[in-house]
């Protein structure tokens, strides 16, 4: 019971000082909690003469070799962030029999197949719960708890940036660049916001999602990804008539004739679970063949959260090694399941348009919808101060390239004025 | 990768059933989920010869010492529910180095330390996901994902039937009597329905929830129990008028004077998670230091549902069973807490009473409240047709014991008519 693992961290910005603090804290408790304690034997920054408030100075390194010569170091846990030199430094700690703890989404979306193998073949740990929605459980129960179900839908709000910028337009009626910037000014958003306001971020946690829930490789190239920056007030109001609030959601769907992968702000119902999860938190939302619903709901980011599911790892870890049973879980993809095309995916789409106010509008807009085989759910027409009508109208179900060759003849008319905005509906 | 690891199940009824079924729908795919086959060597029945649709009578046995004898089985499932036989065998087949799962929340509430003591004694797997909120990973998630974690509240609607009897009162006005009936009509209540309505089935599960969460042991004698009997829709409404909705909660706290666990019906504001889940819905809200809230909703009951839950530790035991290292994770609770008796727990209340409607009435009853101690937060009052005033008061957090003072010198004044009723707040 006095055994003593040695780790180190690769990193010790907010999620690796996060996780230092977390297990100091535990300290006392390991060996109970654990059945070992928990060393942090090294810290690997870029930079170590820099100040870092409550790390001892001692373990800061900015030698890579040094941890990864180390016998003694058996997890090594990456959380830099990015591509290189972290897919560098994991390959390496894998080939030198460590374990490895990341919370690197990128990584695992888009090399993540080359990383198990090698975990695989070197008879490592390769854990990533962080690397989706943060602190929330959802990795460890896809591919233990729910193991016994055939998944066929896993939906999430994996993003709390977006989620941040889309309650407050929904609740204090902002458009989008004042709910960004708001976002800005908390913290919630990064200086560049690229990657979550044009939904990259929830697409490579879509791929990771959508991998291990149904058993085959998703790359983040094989998600759609569509951002929220074309979300007016207006939109969201006119949702909300409809009984509906925009949210980003990520969706995979597991179809007889192959997966969906995407990325995009869709309309859901208010009685949804998914509707009022707000402000930075995530949720992911599961469907299987037994369990039926489930939803998972917490802390999406931030350094504690994340801390809570890096440390996780770890202690599971520590256990497998412990009982001399690490790769005890390893990649779960043993299918070789297409990936649909967009055009391929049938959706339902709420089309908000200005168009000529007079006789024959109406009538030509539906027709253009009918020829193509779009089928109209609900439509509402509004007059507007300029003279216009605005039409707003949902879609059922439809093949994305049919919705696609309506629009294409739609934006050809001249009693169309604009199409103001094209939103998936749940 | 051809290895067959042999099971058996205890009990072929609504979960047994289910276990069977689903195991044999996923049985071309579990070589490459698992690592292994899994056989169904043996059900244990009560009756052989009665006919059970989809379960090959091969297997079906009257006879634990065959099961109990047999080498070869590996895993015993045990999905009988209550206390003995299920206890006895459990104990026999850990005693026989057989690995358990198991679904009993009653026998693991009351004889969870003894039957830890005899896993790891014997170092085989005592798993017991489905024993808490069905389908909901939980189990898991707290012992594993959450490890990390100083958890202060474990708070859910762990029991469908009430919520669903609950559920029929808020929205469709119905009284408890009609509600219940209807929930027998759906099946979701038993015959005897006493354990749900009375809180018991959720007090089992919030003492299983408090021992892994606070790594110490609370039984189901700890816990105290309030069921939903005496709710009334006219209570439900008043709620409401005060933003909030009435559930049956389970409540563990870990406190540093220590633990309280206790079931009863609670108003919590609309805004909460857990004030959405509805019908035969369950969810589990936990609060730790690194985690901040998260929360775990699905289905806590049914056939499929629960064999989801089932089958998910049946492939953990065996995978721990190919790795060499069953008992991997065994009880976690290595602390000794204390647990809080009721009369020392604070509380908000909701008090709802007809008094006299004449002057001094009011004095009367807030001096009553103030000489104990208990501070109002929130008082309304209504005049009823029969000349008395229904008062509404919901109370700062106080002491239930005060609480309880103040109560009996109510119920002793001639100006207070009756006491309807007292619901603790959120």
């Amino acid at each position: 019971m006095n055994q003593t693992i040695q780790i180190a961290l690769l990193g010790a910005g907010t999620v690796g000082g996060g996780v230092y603090k977390l297990l100091e804290k535990r300290r006392s408790e390991l060996p109970q909690r654990v059945g070992a304690d928990i060393q942090i034997s090294a810290v690997l920054v870029r930079n170590v003469s820099r100040p870092r408030p409550g790390i001892d100075p001692v373990v800061l390194t900015d030698d890579w070799q040094s941890i990864v010569r180390n016998p003694d170091i058996k997890i090594v846990v990456e959380l830099m962030g990015g591509i290189e030199p972290a897919r560098t430094y994991i390959r390496e700690a894998l080939q030198a029999g460590k374990n490895v703890v990341t919370a690197n989404k990128d990584l695992i979306a888009e090399h993540g197949a080359e990383l198990f193998d090698l975990a695989e073949a070197n008879h490592c740990d390769l854990q990533f719960e962080a690397a989706v929605a943060g602190a929330i459980p959802i990795i460890r129960p896809l591919k233990q708890c729910l193991a016994g179900n055939e998944l066929t839908e896993i939906m999430g709000i994996v993003n709390g940036t977006t989620n941040y910028i889309l309650t407050r337009m929904t609740q204090d009626g902002m458009e989008f660049d004042e709910a960004l910037a708001k976002a800005t000014e908390l913290g919630y958003a990064e200086a560049d916001p690229t990657a979550d306001i044009e939904g990259y971020d929830a697409g490579r946690k879509v791929a990771i999602m959508a991998s291990v829930g149904f058993h085959s490789r998703v790359r983040f190239s094989d998600v759609v990804c569509e951002g929220i920056t074309s979300i007016t007030a207006t939109d969201i109001r006119f949702a909300r008539e409809m009984g509906c609030t925009i949210k980003l959601l990520g969706v995979a769907r597991n179809t007889p004739d192959g997966i969906e992968a995407r990325v995009h702000p869709m309309l859901i119902p208010q009685s949804h679970p998914l509707a009022t999860v707000n402000d930075a938190f995530n949720a992911v939302f599961v469907h299987g063949d037994a369990l039926d619903d489930a939803m998972f709901y917490g802390r999406g980011a931030g350094e504690f959260p994340t801390a809570s599911a890096v440390v996780g790892d770890i202690i599971d870890t520590c256990r497998n090694l412990l009982m001399g049973c690490t790769a005890r879980i390893g990649c779960t993809c043993f299918k070789e399941l297409p990936v649909k095309p967009a055009a391929e995916i049938d959706s339902k789409f709420f089309v908000r348009m200005k168009v000529d106010h007079r006789l024959g509008v109406l009538a030509g807009v539906t027709s253009v919808f009918g020829n193509t085989g779009v089928s109209i759910a609900q439509m509402v027409q509004h007059q507007t101060t300029d003279g216009c009508a605005e039409l707003v109208v949902i879609t059922d179900a439809v093949r994305e390239k049919h919705f696609d060759d309506a629009l294409t003849i739609l934006c050809s008319m001249s009693m169309v004025r604009e199409i103001c905005s094209v939103i998936r509906v749940y």
